[in-house]
C-alpha cells in the first residue's frame, strides 16, 4: 500500500477545518479533510447554529407577529411546526449542496467520510468505508470539534439532545405541549425560549444558582425577566432521573431538599459539550484536559506543524471563533509553522440567541476588579427603533479603560443585540475609544444610535 | 420691554438644535429654542424618518410574513392601513411625550413655539402667540431645517407631499389602490416601495436617467431590480401637470417625446427639499445658496458665535448628521467659539430604507478616479443568515485605499444593509484596514460575516 | 474691599496651570494665576527638566566627543563648567522672556507673585507684595506642584538639592571633583550621571535594594552597567548624617552593618518630592494623602469646579503629564464641569535622562502577572545607526496583549530611547497592534527600525 | 549539468532581497541570492545610506561642536577626514561581517557573487566565477536595485559619483577644498551639505528651478536657507562639460544665457539613478519603463510568482521601503502567490539627511487640490529642546483630512526631523486623528512636543 502525501490533513471538516483547507488550496497546497459526517461545516450546520437559528427566526417572527397585530397587520398566524422543521431541513440541504459545490470546484481538496488516527507526528491512518489508508501529512490540523456531553444520569437515554433536535430530518415533527430542559447553559436556554415562543410550556432546570453560568450576572439578570412567558426557570436543582412514562417522560429532581417531578412530552438534555480528542493524540504527547487540547494564540501544539483549532481546544467554542482560528492555523502553516497570525480568544463577539437576545464581548465588570472599567449605558426604552418595533426592554452597556477611554468590552440585551455587539467588536478590534465612538454619527432611527449615545454620556 | 439674555438661542428645535441645547444645559448654560412646531425633533419625528420607518417596518413585516408562510407560519395576515397609521401616530405621540418630559426635566432650556428673526449678530426677535419678544443671545445656532420643495408644476396643489403623508394624524387612512410618485430621490423611492409592499400599485416618475441620482450607480443598479413587484419605475420623464379627476388624480407627462398619463388615487410629489433660511440671516451677510448656509466643519458662519447645523446647511441632510453637527456646534460654543470639534461630512452612514434597503458611506467608485480604490465583495447568496431568512439577493462592497488597505467606503444592498453600514462606518471612524477587519471574528450565522469575508478576499 | 471675579483661578503657574489658563483665555475667559515664583512654568523650568537637560546635553555632547575622536574629529574638548552653567541660565532666561511675552500678549490672563489660600469653594485669598486680595473664582485649578522633600537627616542643611543645583544663577560654578548623591530615584541618578560624564567622581547611595525603585527591574538592570565610569552605585545603605568638614562634606552611612564614610566636595540630597497642598484645601474637605490630592481621570476634587492637576495630585509627576492634565481640566471647565476629557495616567511616556537614557510607557512585565504580555525585542548591537554612532548597548522591548497583539507597553535602554518611547507611545495612543507596527516602513538607518523589527519578530 | 531547485531565487542581495530570503528560510524554504557584489545589503551599505550617514554624523557632530563651544565645552576640534573615511570603512566592514555571520547561520540561504539571467519564468542562469549554472526557481524576486545614472555629459569621466565617494575604501582620503555637485536631488544636496559642514567650499548646480525637485516647495523653501554656509546653490543651470585641469576639474555651464565656469578639486555627478533590469526580463514580457518594473502593491509582475521589489520597481527608491516590499513579496510567496500583504507606496517616511534635515510623509499640500488638507504648525523657535540645543530654526507641519481630522501627511524641517517623521508615520499607519495626537502627552523637553502642540492648535 502506498502512503499518500498531503500538505495538510484536517481531522474534521467543520468551521475549524475548511477555512484553512481552502486557504491552503488557494495557495496551491494539497489538502485532505477527514470527517465522520463526510460533509463540511461540522456540528454547526449539522445540529448547531444554523438549524437552531432557523427555528429561532421563525419563533422570533411568530412572536413579532403577535406583537405587531395591533400595528397594522390583521389576520392571524399559527405555528406549523412540521413546515418549520421542513424549512430547517431545507436550509441544511441548501448549505450542504453549496458546500459540495465549493468542494467540487476545488480539485486540491479531498474530503473523506471517515475517522483519522494519528500514528506519528506526520502519519495519519484513515478508516473509511473504502478501508484503511495511510497518509503522510506535512501539517495536521486537529479540528475534530466537540460532542454533546451525556452525564451518568439514570434515564439519560430517554432524553433528547440538541443533536436529536436539530440534525437533518429529526424525529420531532410536532410541537410538544410540554418540554423540560436540563441545563441552563446557552444551548439549553436558547432552545427553551424558542419552544416557549412557539407556544410550548417549558421548564428549565439548572444545577447551580446562575442560569448562563460564567456570563456576566448583570447581563443575565437583565435578560431573564424578558424571556417569553411560558418558560419557567428553576435553579439549584439536582436532577435525579428521567423515566419513560410511555406517553412521555417524567423528570425527577431534588429542590430545596425535596423531591419534585414533572411529566412532559420531551426532555432536552443540555449540560455541556466535550472536546473530541482524536485517537493517537495522547500517545503523541499532545497535551489536553477536559476543556480540550492546550494551545496558545498560534494554535500550535507541542509539534509546530500540528495545530488544534475550534471546539477541540475549548478556548472559544463558537463557529466564528473556529473559522478565525482555522485561518490563523492556515496562515501559520503557509508561513512555515512560524507564528505569523494569532487568535484573539479574549475578544470574540458572542450572542445568546434567546428571545430577546443577549450579547457580549471582551471585558465586563464580572471579569475584573471593581473600578477598573468605566461604564456607559443606553436603555432601549428611549430608542426610536425600539419604539417603532414596540420592544422597549433591554440595555447597551459599554465598558472602557478609565483614562484612555479605550473600549474593552460590552454587553447588550434587547433588540439587535447580536448585530450591535458586532459593531462594538469592530470598535474593539480597531482599538477605538469613547471619543471615537462619540464622534461617529450612528444612524437614526436605528438601534446603533445607542452605541454613540452611551459613549457621549461620558463626554 | 426687557431684553432677555440667553447663552444660546437655537433657531429650530430639531435634531440640529436640541443636542446642543441639552449639552449646554448640562454645562449650566441657559438655552432658548424657537420652533414653529413648538415641539422637539423637527421634521424627522414630525414627518420624516420616524413615522416613515413606522410605516416601513410594518410593510417589511408584511412582506416577510408572506415570504415566511411556507417556513412554519400558517394562517394569514392582511394589511390594516388604518391601524398602521394609528400605530405611526402613537409612536409620534410617545416620542413627543418623551421629549416633553426631557424638556420639563431641564429647567435651563425653554422651547417657544414661534418664529425667530435675526436683528443683529446677538439680537433675535421671536414672534409667538404671546407676542413678540427680543432676546440677546451670546450664541446662535441656526437649525431651521428644510422643507419640501414644491416646484412650479400645474396642479401641484392636488399632490400630497411627505409632510401630508407622515405628519401626525394624516388624512390618508386607507391604503390607496394606485399611487403615483413624482421624484426618484430617496424619499420618493422609499415611500413608493412601502406602498408597493403593502399592496398598492405604484408608478414612480423620475425626470433624469438615474433613480437615486447622485448615488453610486453600482449600488443603485443592484437595488432597483430587487424592489417589490407592483412598483413601476419610469425615467427620463417630464411631468406636465396634475389634474383633479374628482375620484382621483391624473398625472400627465412627456416620455420619449410622447404625452402619456395615468389616473391614480393619490400623487406624492417628492422632488427635493430646500433649506429654511431664517429671516434676517441674509441682511447679516450670512452666506447661503440654494443648498443652504455655507459652513465648514466647525459649523461657524462668518460670525464665530453663529452656527448653522443640520439640513439648513445642506451638507448632509440626515437626522443623525444633524445630531452630530449639533454637538459639534455645542462643543465649539462651550469652547468659546474656538473650533475644537469638527463635523465629518464625508463619512456619514446613509441608508435608503427601501425594501430591501441600500446603504453607503464614504468613498465609492463613482466618486473617485478609476483604480484609486480596491474593492472587496460579498454576495448574500452565500450567507447563512440570508439563507435562513430566504433573502438571497444583494451584496456587500467594501472599498479600500490600495497599499494601506485602509477602508474608505462601502455600499451594501440587501438584508441588514442599514446596520451593516453602521459597522463599516465604525471601522472607517477607527481608521481600520482590511487586515483589521479580516482578523475580527464576525459572528455566525449573521450577515456581518460578510464584512470579514469580503476583507479576507483581499488577503 | 471689592471682591474680584475670575472665571478661573490657578493656584500655581506651572505646567499644570498655564495650558488651562491659555485655553480658557482663548475662549474669552478671565484667568488669574497665583504663583510664589511669579513666573510661568513652575519647577520644571526653574529647577527641573529644562535646566537639568541643559546640563545633560552638554554632558552628553562631551561624552560623545570623546567617543567620536577616533572617528574623524581631531583636537580636544574640555568642560568649561562655568560656561555650561551660564548656558543653562541663558536658556532659563530665554524661556522666561518667552513666557513673559506670551503673558503680555494675552490680556485675559493675570499672573500674581504670591500665595493663594482657599477660603470657601469659590473664594480665594491672595497674599502678595501688594497686600491681600480676595477673589471669587468660578473655577479653581490647584496646580501648586511639588517640592523637594528634606528628610529628618542630621546635617541635611549641608546638602544641596536639585533646587540649589538647577535654579537660575546657582552657586555652583565649578565642577566638583567629588560628588555624593543620596537617593537613587530618577532625579538623583540623572544628576549623578551628568556629573560623572563631565568628569566628577560620583558616589550614589540608595536606601533600598533597587536603584530606580518602582521601575521595571529588567530595564533598570540593563541600564545600570551602561552608566558612565566614575559613577559608583551603593544600595542597601542607611545614611546616618552629613557633616561640614570645612573644605567639604562628609557623609556617614551604615552598610552591611558597618559604618562607612566619604568626604566629597558636595552632597546632593534627592530622596523624593512632596506635593504642595495649598492652605485651606484641608478645611474644605478636599481629600489628599502624602502622594497628593486625590483625583480621578477628570481631575475633579469633591467639588466639581475645583480641579487638581500636575505634581500636586501625585499621579504622574512629570511636566508633560501636567500639561496634558491641565488641558483636561481646562476642557472640563469649559464643558461646565461635566467630564468631557480624561487624563490617562497609565500611558505617559517617561524617560530617565541618564547617559544613556532609559524610557518606558504603559504595561511592562513587572506590573502584570506572568504570561499576560507577549514580548518582542531588538538589540541595538545590530542597529545601523547605533553602529554609526558606535553606541551598541541597549535594547528595545515591546509588550503586547497576546491574541490581539495590541501594544500595551515598552521599555527602551540606549540611543534615542527618549524619542523612540514617544513613537511607541503614539502607537499605544492609537490602539495599534504588532501587525500595524510590522507593516510600517520605519526608516533606515535610524533607530526606529528597531520598533518595526521587534514587532516583525512576532510575525 | 544538473538543474538545481530553489524555492526562491533573488536577483540581488540588497534590502529588497534578503528580508524575503530570511523570512522564507525561517519557514524552511531554500533560497538563492545572486548579487554582483557577492555581499548582502546592496548599494545602501556599499555606497548609499549607511556610509553617507557615517560621514553625515561626523559632519553634524563637527557642526554641533562649533555651535556648542560657548555652552560649556572649551578646547577645539578639527576634522580628520582620513580618520572619518576610516570610520566609514569600519562601519561597512562591521556590517558586512554581521551579514556574513547571519548568512552563515542560515544554511537554507546561499549567496552567489554573480549575475542572473532569466531564461523562462522558472529558469535562471547564473554566471559567476565558478562558471554558469542553471536553476529552477519556484519563485523569483527581482531585487536588482538601481545604479547611478551617467548622463551623456562631455567629461563625465572626470566626475565622481556617490559610488566613488562612499564605497568601501574610496580613493578620496583628504577633504577637498572645493567641491562642485551636479544635481540638486537628495543625494547631491545631502553630500553637498556634509562637505560644506566639514569645511569644504561647495557649489551645487541644478538644471531646473527647484532644488529637491518633486518635493513639497513649502518644505524645500524653508530648508534651503538653513543649509550650512559655504554651500552655494545655483538653479536653472545647463552644465556643458567637465574638464580635467590636471590639478583639478573645471566645470563649464550656461546660466542666464552666459557661459560660466569654476575650477574645483572634485566634481560629484548626481543627476539620478536608473533601475537595473535583469537580462531576460524583457524577453519574458515583464513590463518596465525608465522608472522600473511595473508592479502594484502586491509586487507581482505579470507572472504571479515573479516579484519586483525595491529600487528596481522605481516606486519608492529607499532602503526601508525596499525592506518592507521584500517582506510583502516574501509573505505573498509563502501565501502561494495569492496577494496577502500589500506595500503602501504612499506613506513611506522620507528624510533628506541634510544639515539640518528635512523629512516628509504622505499627502502634503503640493500633492492635492487647495483646501483639501487642514494644516497644523509648530515652530521650533518655541521648542524647549531646540532652545537647549540652540537650534531654533525649522517647523513641523501636519496635514489632516478636514472633518475627520485624520492625519494624512506631514513635513518637518529642523532638529530631529528624521525621528519625528517616524512618529508621525506611526500615527498615519494607525489611522490616527488630530484628536488622538492632542490627547497624547508627548514628552517634555523633547521635540516631539511639537506634534501634540500642532494638533492642539486645531482643537
Amino acid at each position: 500500500m502506498t502512503v499518500q502525501e498531503v500538505d495538510l490533513l484536517c481531522v474534521g471538516a467543520g468551521g475549524a477545518a475548511y477555512p484553512a483547507a481552502f486557504r491552503l488550496a488557494k495557495a496551491g497546497k494539497k489538502v485532505l479533510m477527514v470527517d465522520p459526517k463526510g460533509v463540511m461545516s461540522g456540528n454547526c450546520l449539522y445540529e448547531g447554529c444554523v438549524p437552531s437559528k432557523a427555528v429561532r427566526e421563525t419563533a422570533a417572527f411568530y412572536q413579532d407577529a403577535q406583537r405587531f397585530q395591533p400595528y397594522g397587520l390583521g389576520g392571524n398566524l399559527h405555528v406549523d411546526f412540521a413546515a418549520l422543521m421542513q424549512h430547517k431541513d431545507a436550509i441544511q440541504e441548501r448549505r450542504y449542496a453549496q458546500h459540495a459545490a465549493e468542494l467540487a470546484a476545488e480539485p486540491l481538496i479531498r474530503l473523506i467520510k471517515g475517522v483519522a488516527r494519528l500514528l506519528d507526528p506526520h502519519t495519519v491512518k484513515v478508516d473509511s468505508d473504502a478501508g484503511t489508508d495511510t497518509y503522510h501529512a506535512r501539517h495536521i490540523l486537529i479540528a475534530s470539534g466537540s460532542d454533546v456531553f451525556i452525564p451518568p444520569l439514570p434515564g439519560a437515554e430517554w432524553c433528547l439532545t440538541s443533536h436529536d433536535l436539530y440534525k437533518p430530518s429529526p424525529a420531532m415533527r410536532a410541537l410538544p405541549e410540554k418540554l423540560l430542559v436540563i441545563g441552563g447553559g446557552y444551548i439549553g436556554l436558547e432552545t427553551a425560549t424558542f419552544f416557549a415562543a412557539l407556544g410550548t410550556e417549558v421548564t428549565l432546570l439548572q444545577k447551580g444558582a446562575q442560569i448562563l453560568n460564567g456570563m456576566d450576572p448583570g447581563m443575565v439578570n437583565l435578560l431573564l425577566p424578558l424571556l417569553p412567558k411560558g418558560l419557567e426557570l428553576r435553579t439549584n436543582v439536582e436532577v435525579q432521573r428521567v423515566e419513560n412514562t410511555g406517553s412521555g417522560r417524567r423528570v425527577v429532581w431534588l429542590e430545596d431538599g425535596k423531591e419534585q417531578n414533572q411529566e412532559v412530552d420531551a426532555v432536552l438534555l443540555a449540560v455541556g459539550r466535550r472536546p473530541v480528542i482524536p485517537e493517537g493524540a495522547e500517545a503523541l504527547g499532545i497535551a489536553f484536559d477536559h476543556h480540550g487540547i492546550q494551545v496558545g494564540p498560534s494554535l500550535q501544539t507541542r509539534f509546530p506543524h500540528i495545530y488544534a483549532a475550534g471546539d477541540v481546544n475549548g478556548r472559544v467554542p463558537l463557529f466564528h471563533a473556529a473559522v478565525r482560528q482555522s485561518l490563523v492555523a492556515g496562515h501559520n502553516i503557509l508561513a512555515g509553522n512560524v507564528p505569523t497570525d494569532y487568535a484573539d480568544f479574549d475578544h470574540v463577539p458572542t450572542t445568546i440567541f434567546t428571545l430577546p437576545a443577549a450579547a457580549y464581548i471582551g471585558l465586563t465588570p464580572a471579569k475584573v476588579s471593581p473600578g477598573s472599567l468605566l461604564e456607559a449605558r443606553y436603555a432601549f426604552s428611549e430608542d426610536s427603533r425600539a419604539q417603532i418595533l414596540e420592544r422597549l426592554d433591554g440595555e447597551i452597556r459599554l465598558f472602557f479603560e478609565p483614562g484612555s477611554l479605550r473600549i474593552r468590552g460590552a454587553w447588550i440585551v434587547g433588540i439587535d443585540a447580536g448585530s450591535l455587539i458586532g459593531q462594538v467588536g469592530t470598535a474593539i478590534a480597531g482599538g477605538m475609544t469613547a471619543y471615537d465612538l462619540a464622534r461617529f454619527a450612528d444612524q437614526h432611527p436605528m438601534s446603533a444610535e445607542g452605541i454613540g449615545k452611551a459613549a457621549r454620556n461620558l463626554l
